[in-house]
């Protein structure tokens, strides 16, 4: 279900409006509206247009909202505003373009990155933010369940930020705005173990701006924890945006990727291979993705039984790799990249950071529909 | 003593002018401003004018600050700015009326909506806001009273808010704020068991708002843990400010309403009556405030003890009430009222919570003068 | 090492540049600059231009960088901060000084004023901030080191504000950075036992303050736990900036100050005097600095083995102590002064917490080069 693609979602609609007209369909999506465990089991290609308004993304939930059109036009709009904020008078003009916005980061996982980018991403667009991290200094000690906790923040809030551990958590408090007379915009900022959009879409962002906007026909190397990893997860299924990509996947065996995203790319010509020889197959690749062993989903420790020190990132790759290639990495890193790694130019693991708030910068003045005054400035 | 009415004050205040002059009332409050204990026991309508500057609120810490006057003031108010921030020039307009000041919140127990709802009544305001929601990273674990922190955080800002678990604990430090030579406003966002003047200030614009305005002649029915919720204590004590107001409490009779209030009512001729059933209560009531069951004053689990299940509001009593009337909750909620209720227009929580934000950004508007300017504004 | 003159370092710059131009000391530079064991080890005089850029304090880290002409400057922009913020289009205008710049308070160690003065100095100069103040909220539960944090918040600001317990810590902080291609300056909000520079700063403005800016001179009495606090040796040792200064250490002998700062006054030639003695101590003194006990640094409950009560200021006092004198303390107190001190108008405590804030805005308009504006207005 995690894997339809995106041109079969307009097949879909196109089909739903023939038989029966727009009415039609609202009225079907009326009858599952009010039931959220038959909502939840509607096939996402056909919750999206639950999650959109006048053509736009509304609430950003899922990476299958992040089409190539759409991922262009962010990657645009992120460049753009990064170049108009290098000087005062830009970023004056930023801070005032959502300045009359405020929003809520409710972040009940533990985040840096994330949570760090989407607060300055606020900043940026001027937007104010409040921020609860901490559920002990909250209401749901008291016995309030999440549910009205996220209906408390829109009380307050023109848009709300959210990453929680519970599954499917983020999709239902949108599921349950959207049918109150005063929705608000929900973004996912990483709802339990798969869904976390906003990584994605940086980590394309990176890949877009490394090569020069460039992307169809790259090789792309992605090592480590490939089967509970949620952003090499993604970050592959969102290949099916681009032409003639070719994926490695470089793990020891207990940690490949699942068959699920392995049919997903054959079912659309995705070419890949899969290799647990970290040098051999480091070096024809044009990004190298690195990710840490996510041992916070071990049941029976199956990370310590793993050795991954052949699967880590020295000085010494740094003359095997091609010399335009780059490094990534979604953070926060262990042993993978050695740090003597760091000042190579080709490390793009800080940079892909900050890519992460421009982006983000620049979903939020699309869902909210500045957009196109950050394009049209000067 | 906390049943004093404010026509009374008046009369006291005018009888120590008579009687002395402003000088000897001064040098009277002189004498007990030095010590707290005596301070402290001296009744709430002499204290007002000490929380008062230039004839308007200076700390806002009880109820009894609130008259009819004051109340139809800050909600005209409230409406006001709600409608002007309708659009974005409006709300700028909002954003720069106190853009120059900085607020603290102290807040040591726990909130969501009293937090969230004054922090963004001061985003709306342009408020720069600091917080301080947990004591174990402040500088209390080095043995700093709650009375040094207090003036600490005066030091930095020109507003504190703030809700503390020490019973007149906030009382104190308007009281001590207002000894120093660089006073700032104190705001209760809860205080101890009894003390949540915003909350009163909410509910009484929610029936305002829903009721047109007419207020007067209405039939309020308050339901559940009447014994030890202070939102319904302070909402029956400023009914007096409303004519011809007619009470139904409706509880368990372990949790019936105490007798100071109910002597406070019939001192003032405001009429009521107390019934253990809930059906029956709700069908005549114009507004139905629920309230949960205050578990955590439980001494010896008093809670668990008492059946509430034919307290709770459900979907089968949707069609038992009145049609105009207004379902009420200071929220968190528990099981008192059934999530399937939420749909029903006549559910006015959540608009409950969102009127506490915009009457907190009325309150704090006229604390500091720019009420007016809100008014004058087009 | 920590008591190297700053007029020293001219000496030694100057050498090193006679010895073999700019180009040789900046290799000398390189090449320890790559090694932080190394790097360490240099003197903070030599190390002083490492974070430094265009002849201007870069990152505030050691009260080394603060000599007599940048003191009096800062102080000079402080008090003309504060004094065109008193009315509000001076505060609109401060607020607008920084308002395209954001930064991070990263405080791992309990604060209060320090914390919330540098926040608010921020909010004075327009600057937006976002906050860690829990690793349990941060990535570090993931096994990210300090350093990787510390560059992923430079991702996302311009400015880190950070207090740290790891010894040197905020040094390495911004050693790190500055090997960077994209550095954010840092400042020192507290660093293991001894670093803790602008604390100095704002006890220095406050002697700036009160003694209308005539610092020379002064007899200045220092009690309490002066082995183990870290801001009377500060201060101490910042003394040798001003001529004919007196200084009187007043304590308990196991808590007397350590031979280092008193040899470093002696080469200075800075008069003192250590006594026991507290009545007489403090009678001739122009300024009384007062501390607490610091039992955080106990290794053996030394704190209790000993009698501070001889060494606290009460009520009694008032009348022995000079009559233009000056009572401080860094805070939190304990019982080292009493409350009733604070009435006295000799008590300069609670307005040395708020030079702080100005002094801290002065600091950080100075380090991004707006401290002109701030000069120039009006």
């Amino acid at each position: 279900m995690s894997n339809i693609n995106l041109s079969e979602i307009k097949v879909i609609k196109i089909d739903i409006i023939f038989k029966g007209g727009l009415m039609e369909r609202n009225s079907l999506m009326k009858s599952v509206e009010k039931d959220w465990e038959k909502f939840l089991l509607i096939p996402i290609s056909e919750k999206l247009q639950y999650f959109s308004r006048d053509g736009r993304i509304y609430d950003c939930l899922f990476a299958q909202q992040l089409d190539r059109d759409i991922l262009t036009h962010l990657f645009k709009v992120a460049d753009v505003l990064r170049k108009i904020t290098k000087n005062k008078e830009g970023m004056r003009f930023a801070n005032g373009l959502m300045s009359h916005k405020r929003s809520m980061l409710y972040f009940v996982q533990p985040s840096t990155r994330t949570f760090l980018s989407f607060l300055n991403a606020c900043h940026i667009l001027g937007i104010k933010t409040g921020e609860i991290r901490d559920t002990s200094i909250s209401s749901e000690l008291k016995g309030e369940t999440p549910e009205d906790s996220v209906r408390t923040f829109s009380s307050y809030v023109d848009l709300i930020i959210m990453r929680h551990p519970l599954p499917n958590f983020v999709e239902k408090s949108a599921w349950l705005m959207n049918k109150t007379k005063r929705p608000v915009p929900i973004i996912n900022g990483g709802s339990g173990k798969d869904q976390h959009p906003t990584q994605a879409l940086l980590d394309i962002y990176t890949l877009y701006r490394s090569f020069n906007g460039e992307i169809d026909g790259k090789t792309i190397a992605m090592v480590g924890d490939l089967k509970r990893g949620r952003t090499v997860r993604s970050l592959s299924y969102l290949m099916k945006n681009y032409r003639n990509m070719k994926l490695i996947y470089i793990s020891p065996k207990e940690f490949a990727m699942e068959k699920d995203i392995l049919d997903f790319l054959k079912r659309h010509n995705i070419s890949y291979y899969e290799t647990d020889n970290f040098e051999e197959g480091i070096r024809e690749a044009d990004a190298i993705y690195m990710t840490r062993i996510q041992d916070e989903h071990d049941k029976n420790g199956e990370s310590n039984k793993v050795d991954i020190s052949a699967f880590c990132l020295n000085g010494n790759h740094l003359n095997k790799i091609k010399k335009d290639s780059i490094i990534m990495h979604p953070l926060p890193r262990r042993q993978e990249i050695s740090v003597e790694v760091d000042d190579d130019p080709r490390a793009m693991y800080w940079r892909q950071e900050r890519n992460g708030m421009w982006v983000r910068a620049a979903l939020i003045s699309y869902i909210f529909g500045c957009d196109e005054d950050i394009l049209k400035y000067k």
